[in-house]
Formats: structure tokens, sequence, C-alpha cells
């Protein structure tokens, strides 16, 4: 049986579309006919070539939704539901070892020293190759975390669940609003996107969006945002003044930083109310120095900075609730469709900023 | 009846021993004579004229026990025991509204807006006048949270209590080790001295201390410290290495910085673990900016950095459990008493640092 | 100025209307036109003699939302906003001193030893007289903690949001849903309405309802239930089925007994999951025993069993916030009105079950 | 090579000490001579053929520490430090999958579905055969969670560990005392030792014991009980007002059962505090019915009760962590030893309650 790649051969060039032969599987692999493939920023970060632990050639793609076409042995998904050919599902992006410290231990899979990821850390030099999901098929690893969508579902509209979904999940995980909170998010993409409406569903009454594009504002609005301020319409002063007038003059009870931006975390610490949370979600890479007044910004107020790193099953388990609950909204998140030839394009969607959510359609 | 007060009326020049005429109690103010009164770090701040909030004349110090002498009305102490006159008591330096959205809805009375301390929000002129430790007497408010002491407590075990212990017990409530947790402080004076004891008493296996003062450290080591690093004796790199070294490699589960160093705040980063906790409980009063790498040091470590505004009545609850668990530790902790008429001298020792905690017995 | 007043005088007789003069303010009492007072099934209790300490004669009535006639003195807001007369407000029914034990370290008000609730703990003899809902004009103490609703308010839908929105939200407060649970709550009155939208607005993705009153089962279902169980349609072991099959057999993560039934409470422990949580909301006054099975039930499954009482003012808030979110949903819960001349009539549709929510507008 | 073991191969009778051929190890199996296997309560139980899932013949024994014969490839401790025959070890009893909703999602190892634990899961005929402790070697699942204990350890110090103490810890973990708590214990066992020191390592000032054997209560006086209640001579009348005593009437603020007795579970709901938490910790097996007042016990309490089951590595890791820093403490709770040859004279010294912890030196 054949599949077909896009790979990734030389950094900044046009993706490779190729035929290669799919290996047989072995030791409880899982083969798998990718329906939707996820394009992510930091697909955008390995394709120029920012992320230095790339290894080349590879097949890009973290974010997939398939049909499993034939498992090696026997294999359940996360409910215990044992699996056949033919199940829709998608998977957990980050492999962890279940054993260590971090994941024993601490409960703590994101930090598992052993974590690995499709389509960043195994390039296709490595068996069984088909590692990533840019492609008409991957092969899965035994101890990939699984789980069936109902039959039925739209591949696409669940893709972004297993990334930004998941990460943006686990982000309210560590700072969970209670009803009628506040909460403003820094950065209306795909993150911000789904923390908006992860803020929602924990019970959040406003949600601001602080962000520069109007049309991403717009999809955030839909998702239950209160009150959008794009930052080329507004000052730092100004915004930080319509926050307070909204929360009787204390400032936001939790504030996610979703943009990756060392301006934007800086304004945060003034927004964030007395004894709140500020999460910093959006940096996935190393960024400029981060500056703060540790007595007026943080200890005087009491206030906790946490950092956000990937996520686990579980909070895929949660972004995976909020699309059943909220469909529709999904459609609205995923702005630009491409096939598997046309992935060059859709990562140049995403360099632009053009597409909110662009995905492959292999 | 008449009162000895030492009257900062001056930045920096010495106090004036005074004796002034007690004014008679009214709508349920408790007089109190004063049986011993702390020298906290901040006092020596308000006499040198650097807390700018500083309204002259004043008698200063916030940390006090002492006895009963009369009362205006009926009181009781915080579990519900009728006040008599001639009972030993401690009291909550922070007086706060039990009201406000702070006091009744975050439950977080250390950030009531309406919140003032003894010996530091009130000047002389403000009635009653006796606002201060650093008298024979004080004018307690009615709404101050007072705790009765068993009768034969040595009142100078207990005075530091109700300030860096309880600020202390506040940094470990919002962080508490697990059983077998590795701690590091930054910073053996009073707070850390708390902080070791506090550690040790919530199940911390390694207890690292990170100061200069070799008498301090050793101090902390009565307290519970398992390993003392003198930075004037190790690099931080050295000490680094030597917390990965006691650690499987991972770092410190809890950092506490409690010297009010921004390089040591800047250094605390690289010593916990990913997944651990950073509590800033040292500063004060404002200092300069504090840099961090944002990705390195917080996201991809999934690290929280939390600062601690002082504390509560619970919080001096948890401290006075531990004198009481461990009195002897405490009387180490004293190294300097002086009477009130040497008060000048006091404050003078906490400057030159010569005092681990200087105490006045009015 | 005068008041009319509903006035139980004997239990179970029909209330008195009558009309007294009201009394001066003084040391910073609120006097309030109440606009509506809910009916609860705490009142019926009273009214029938069930409650043992109930005093005659008594004004009923702990919900209550009015308007502001005059204040003696200044009085501000929970959140700090000055009220002036004419403000629409909402107020906490309980009273609590904020000083003890339970206010200032367990930081437990619902649990304070001082606490007295409007309309349960004071008759009409005690002074200022006016001192439950049933009545045109109520007098506040001024230690009531205050909430001004927004001009064009409709009183009559929030009234409940003081009580059983506030318990409930107490209880969720106690476990909260994960984005994506299964909440099964015993009960559809007004305690089950509110849990159901609490649930749903903390991201549960299935809420089952069970009841014995299909017009209740109704209602809750506009608020967000996704399963309803009708108990005189199906057998305790349907129920169970029912929820193991759409919980992947695994029961449900959190229980909440809303209907005060020691039966209903004994079936929640075998619908609830392993290491989930079962609250007891429902019980007011004394029921009978209720037996489970220790290792089975309780410890092979990891369960927590929690009972919760009353609310404090942050459970109002919540619940207010949920009422701001969803006005329409809180229209349907108000079954019945009536004016205060027919509280008794009140009193009977309560009584007889046929009202979801009753409501006097005095 | 040969083992010697003890067989279990009728209920009631004589273990049988035969001498076996240690089979080839496959698949990452880890060899081990075992130096100190404890005995306990469960043992018994099963011994006497009380637990009708034993199947027979049966190696017992869950609890062992031991030294690495072989492994068959490579293997890491749980803080990533390759292992090499010779380490001096203990591991984790239960074996759990690593993958489930409860060990991936729910972070619950201890209610994995296939979770199976040495000496009790697995009879003789299974192979690796050598699957319980009673015996010189026993061979280990490559998934076993392993730890390295230092060289020169007194190996039966720790055996507790892995069993009570891991239990109690998993207890202490639910319902952590605050620095300063009262915590009131049923039951001076192995379990309730643990559950002492536990306490008082978590900074409870207050651990009160109840039971009925005084030597008993006397080893745990030593490990940090502050009141023995012998139920000998005390009325549970008597113990109440003991307790209340020295809580200011509160009552305490955890409540632990580790005795299996309803009697006590039901005693315990009345010595609770309000808002406290009462662990059941103690039942092992089906007991009778426990019977209840909702309203009066729980609910007017704001009462958690909460069931404890078994247990998972954190918890092992804490309970070592204990043993390092008290190995006296833990030297006077080893009661009685035995060869191997003479285990069933230890099963009869747990049987008669003569022993507090009874292990075997094979």
């Amino acid at each position: 049986m054949k599949a077909t790649i896009a790979l990734l051969h030389a950094f900044g060039a046009s993706l490779r579309i190729e035929t290669v032969e799919i290996p047989p599987l072995r030791d409880g692999q899982i083969l798998v006919r990718v329906e939707a493939a996820g394009i992510c920023g930091s697909d955008v970060h390995m394709w120029q070539g920012k992320d230095p632990r790339t290894p080349l050639p590879m097949i890009l793609g973290h974010e997939g939704v398939g049909r499993i076409v034939d498992i090696d042995g026997e294999k359940r998904d996360i409910h215990g539901q044992p699996l056949q050919p033919g199940d829709l599902i998608i998977w957990e992006r980050g492999v962890t070892c279940g054993e260590c410290y971090q994941c024993a231990v601490r409960k703590q899979p994101a930090l598992c020293p052993h974590r690995w990821v499709y389509g960043i850390y195994r390039g296709y030099e490595t068996p069984p190759h088909l590692n990533g999901c840019y492609a008409s098929h991957i092969i899965l690893d035994p101890r990939t975390q699984l789980i069936v969508l109902p039959e039925g579902s739209q591949p696409l509209r669940y893709v972004a669940a297993s990334c930004s979904g998941a990460t943006a999940a686990h982000a309210l995980d560590m700072a969970t609003p209670r009803i009628g909170d506040t909460v403003v998010i820094f950065g209306p993409g795909p993150l911000g996107a789904y923390a908006t409406l992860l803020a929602k569903a924990s019970g959040a009454e406003q949600i601001v969006l602080v962000g520069g594009t109007a049309s991403r504002l717009e999809i955030c609005h839909a998702m239950g945002a209160t009150l959008l301020l794009n930052r080329h319409e507004t000052t730092d002063l100004e915004r930080q003044e319509a926050i307070q007038s909204i929360t009787h003059g204390r400032g936001a009870d939790i504030v996610i930083e979703a943009s990756g931006s060392v301006a934007a975390a800086q304004e945060a610490l003034d927004v964030v109310a007395q004894g709140g949370q500020l999460l910093l979600v959006g940096f996935g890479t190393p960024v400029s120095d981060m500056k703060l007044r540790p007595f007026e910004q943080v200890v005087r107020k009491n206030v906790s900075l946490r950092g956000v790193w990937v996520s686990d099953v579980g909070h895929t388990l949660q972004a995976l609730s909020l699309v059943r609950q909220h469909p529709d909204l999904f459609d609205q998140l995923i702005t630009h469709r491409y096939p598997l030839e046309e992935a060059t394009r859709g990562l140049q969607s995403v360099t632009d900023r053009r597409a909110m959510k662009a995905v492959l359609l292999p």
C-alpha cells in the first residue's frame, strides 16, 4: 500500500509531494488514513527553519484526525473501548512514558522528559517514517492515546482540539474562572479563540479580547468575547481603563497571554486584579526578556504569573467536549482548507496571518 | 494613667522618649500594657524616611505582645473566649473591614482596601494616639483580632509571629510543600527563618538556605535547614549545581525569595524545578526591575511565580502554633533585647544587620 | 410612614395582614421597600410549625429584592459603590460577624456561630421588628451585604438567587465540574434548577435530572439538563444503567442530592463514579438515618460525600451572574405570583408542589 | 538458580516451604532477592480464606524490600536512575497500565481497572510464578515502579512504607492538615501509626489517638500523638468531650478512621468539626452498614466524608521520605521478625494482634 506525503526537505522551500510505500505494522502500531491535518503556527516556525531541533527531511503536522486502517494487535481508546479498522479517531499529539517521575509522581505528563510529538520530534528517517500528519497516512505508536469520534463527525472541526484547544484547556485548568469572573485574553488566534470559549464554558461573565486583527476579534466575539479591544485603535492606557471600568476598578481575575508578545505579557501585569492570575500560554519559542516590577506588579498585588507548557490527554478531552457542545462555532474557526498537494500554500496562509485556522484535507 | 512612648518625630533622628496621658477608652477600645515589641526591617525604612507614607510624629511598632489593662465593653478572642484584664495577648497587626469584596468574596483580607496596620498607617496625631508598639501602652481598635497566649508564655518569643511569621505562613499557604519536597529559601533573616521552620513543619525533607551572613545561616540550620549555601563562598552556578545534585537533577519544588533582592529572585528562577513554584515574599517596598526569560524560565518549565502580600489572622495562628511547638528554637531568633528607652539603638542594630531579631521590652 | 406586613401569628393559620408604623432608623440601618419576596420551601416548614426555633409572631421571608428608601448614615455595596435612596438592591440573607474563627480563619461565614437570617431567626418582637421580606418594607442591619442591581432589572427574576441560587453555587463551589463532566442532580425544584444551570455554566457536558414531577423536569431541561429520568417511570436500576451507558460505564463525576430525600441520597451513592463526589444539598431539616456500605460505596470507589450548608455572599454573586447571563431562563422558574395580601395562598402553592417558584409582589 | 517460597496451598493451613527453580527472565523482568517482607493484615484475611478472590496456590506478600539480582534489559528507577544488579530497592506494590482513563485523565492510578498487586492478584500458577514477597526471590514485572534505597539502609524499616505508609499518605494527601490543626485517628495499628507521623509532618499540632491496645497507643505516642484515648477506659461521650475541650469546642479538623470499625466511623462523625473532613482508610473488605444522620452530622456541619482506596507511587515516596527523616521511630514499629520458614507463626502473631508490625527476613 502507498501513502502520499508532503515532505519538508529544505527550510523555506516548497514541501515535496511524494508517494511512498507504507511499511508493515509491528509491535502494536496503528495505521491511520489522515482525513484532516491542522496547520499550526509552530509548523510555520519549523518550515522556516526557526526551530533548530527540526530534523530534515520531515513530515510536518501534529494535529490530525483520521480513520483506522489497520492495527497490529489490539488497542483500546482512552475510555477503554476496543478499536476497529474504520473507526474515526483523534489522538494525543504527544507520546509520554507514563512511568517517570513527572508522569507517575507529579502527574504532569506535559513535563515528561521522554515526551515526543508527531510531526515535530521525529524526522522521516526514523522508522516507521510516517511520523507526521501532512500525509495521506500516519503510523501511530502503540502508546499513543486515542479517542474515538462519533460517526458522522466533521473531521476538520476537531483538528485544532488536539493542539491549541488542549493547550488552552491546560491554561484554564491551571487557573479556572469562577462563575461571574472577568477574563482578559491577549491574542485572538486559535489559542485565544479556544481560551475564549473555555473561559465562557467555565462561567466567566466578561471576556475581553485584545488583538490587532479585526476579523479574528470578530470570531472570538462569536466564541463568547464580550468586549473587543483592537490594539490599533486603543492605547494601552485606554485598554487598562476599559478593563477597570467593567470590574469595579479591580482589574481582571484571570489574564491569558496567547499572542506570544512580550509587550502583551507586560501589559497583562497591569490589567490583572489584585489576587489575580496571569497565564503565559503564547510563547512557544524563545523571545526577548520580559521586565516586571516585582513589588508593584506582583507582590503588592498578590498576583500569580504562571507558565503553561503544552498539555495532556485530559486537556484534549476537554477541548473535544467543547467542539461537541458547540459544533457550529468551530466551523467558523476554519477559514482555509487545502488539499495535501497545496500544503505549502496552506503554510503561507498562516505565515501571512490571512488564515485564522488552515486545515489540510489529504 | 500615663504611658511612656518612643516617638519618631524626625526621620533619622533618635526617637524621643516621652511620658503622655493615656486617653479614656471609648467604643470598645482595649488598653494593653506592651510587654514586648519587635523591631522589624520595615521600621528601619520608616525611621530613615524611605517610606513616603509615614506621617510624623509617629509611634512605630507593629509587632507586639502585651497584657490587657482595660476593655471598654466586651471583647472575645479569635476562638470566642471572653477577654479579661490581665490576659496576655498578641494581636493581628492589620485591621480589616470584614465586609468588602476582598474580605467577604475573595476572602483575602490581606488585600482589603481599608486595611491599616498599627505603627505604620496612623500617626500620633490620630486618636487614640497610642497607635504603635514602641510604647508602654497601646490602645487597640475593637475590630482588632486578638489571640490569648497561655499563661507563663515568654512574650518575646511570640512577637515575630505576628509579622514575619505570619507573612511566611501566607507564602507557604500559597504553595505548600508535599512531604519529601525540596524547598530553597533565599535570605536567612527572620522571614527566611520562619519560612524554614514552616517548610519543615509542612514535610519538606530538604531545605536549602542561600544567604550571606554565616550566623544567620546557622540559626536557620537549627530551624531545620539541611543545606547552607553562603553566597560569599559559592557562585550562582555552584549553587544551582548543588541544588540539582540533591534533587535528581530536577531543581527545587518550591523556592522562596525572602531577601528582597532582585538578583536573588532572578537566580531563583534558575533553581526552581519544572512545574515548581517561586514565591516572592521579601519585597516590602519598590525595587529595580526584574528580568526574566518568559519561554525558558517560565513557560517551558510550567513554573508559577507568585507574589505574597502581608498576611491575615489565619497565618498568624499558624505561626503561633509553630512557636508553641518549638519554643526553644524561637529563643535563638531573638539576638538583641532593649528597654524602650534604647529603641534607637535597637533600630540601629537591625540597620547594621547585627541583629537577627531585636525586641524592645518596654 | 406605614408598612404592610403579613404576620405569622399561629402555626398553620392564615398570615395576618397588618399595617404598622415604621420605626425610625438608627445605627446605620437601611430601610428598603420590598419589590419581590420569594416563598421558599423552608418558609412552609416554619408556617406549619415544623421548625421548633420559630419565634411567634414573625414576618417570614428571607429572599428579597427591593429599593432603598432611606439609610441612617453611609453604606456601600459589596463592590464598594456608595448607596443612595432609590437604588434597587438584593441582599445576602445571612448576617455574619466577620470576626470569629469561622469567618476570619476558616473563611467559612456560612458556619459563623453568630449568623442569623432575615425572616427566620428574629421574630416580630425583636427590634427593628421589620425583619422579614413578607412585607412592604424591611429594615436591614448595617452589617448586611448588599448588591446593587442594574436599573431596569426585573426584581422577581433575582429573588431566588439569594437562597436556592446561592446554596447551589456553594455546592458547585465545593465540587466544580471539569469541562466535559457528567453531573447527576436529584430533585428538580429551585435548588436543582439552579444546580443544573451552574453545572452547565461550569462546563458539564451531560446533566441528568432525576425527579418525579414532569413539569419541573421540563424546566430543568430548559436550564441545560440533557437527560431527564422520571422516577415514576423508571426503576433505580434503570436509572443507574442509563447513567452508566452515557459515561463509558463509569458513573457520574458529580452527584447532587437536592431533593431532601434519604432514598435519593442512597441511590446517589450507586450512580457516582469512582473518584467522584456526592453533594448533599437538599437536607434543610433533620430526616431519618441514611445507610451506606462503607467499603463498596465509599472506600473502594474513593468517593467523597460532602454536606453543603447554606452559603455566603460570594455564592450569591455567582447566582446573580447567572441571572444576568440568562435572564429569560429565570422567568420560567417563577411559575406563581401573588400580592402580599395573598401570601397564605402562595405558601399553599408551594406546599402542594404546584409552584416551581412562587413570589410575592408586595 | 533456586528460590525458597512459602506457599499458601490451603486456607488456614500452615504455609508450605518449598524450593523451586527460578524461571529465566523475559521481556524486561527483574529478579530480586527479597531481604524483608512485611506481613499485612490483609495477608491474614487471605490466609484465612476471607478474601474470595484468592487463587490457590499462592505466594502471599505485597510489601517487600530486596536487592536486584538480574534485569532482562534496561530499567530505571522512578527518578530516572539506571538500575544495576546489587541495588537495594523497594517497589510500588500495585502495577497499573498508565494509559487508561483513570491513569491518564483522572490521574488516579489507584483506580486503574487493570491494577494488580504482588501477593494478592496472581497465584503461583501464573507465570513467572514468583509473584509474592513471602519468598527468597520475586520476579518483578517491567512496569513496576521502583525506588532505589540508599546503601546501608535497614530493609525492614522500609517495608511498611509501600503499603500502610503509602495508604496513609494517600489519606493525608486527600485532606492535608494546616499547621496548627487537630487530627483525630481511630486505630493505632500500622496505618494509624503512619497517619500519626504524616499528620505531624504536615504540621498538625494536636494528634489524638483512639484505640484499644495500650502498647500500640504508646508507639503512636512516640510517633507524635499528643493525646491517647483508650476506648476501654473512656466512653464515647468522654472522648468527644476530651476532643472538644482541646479544640475550643470545635472538634477535630481532620478525623481518620484507620481501624476498620463501623462504630469508630460513626463516632468519628461526632468528633469532626464543622467544615472538617473525615477519611475512611481502614476498610479493606466489606463490613456491615454504616448509619449517619445526614442533616445533623453532614449537612449542618458542612463535613466531607471521603473514602481512601489504596495508593500510588507518589504516596509511597512520601512514606519513604518519612522513614528517611525519622529512621529510629520506624524501628519501634517492627515488633516481630521471623525467618521465611516461620511465616505461619508470623501470620499468627498478626492474627492475635500481638504484633504491631511483623516482618519476614527470607
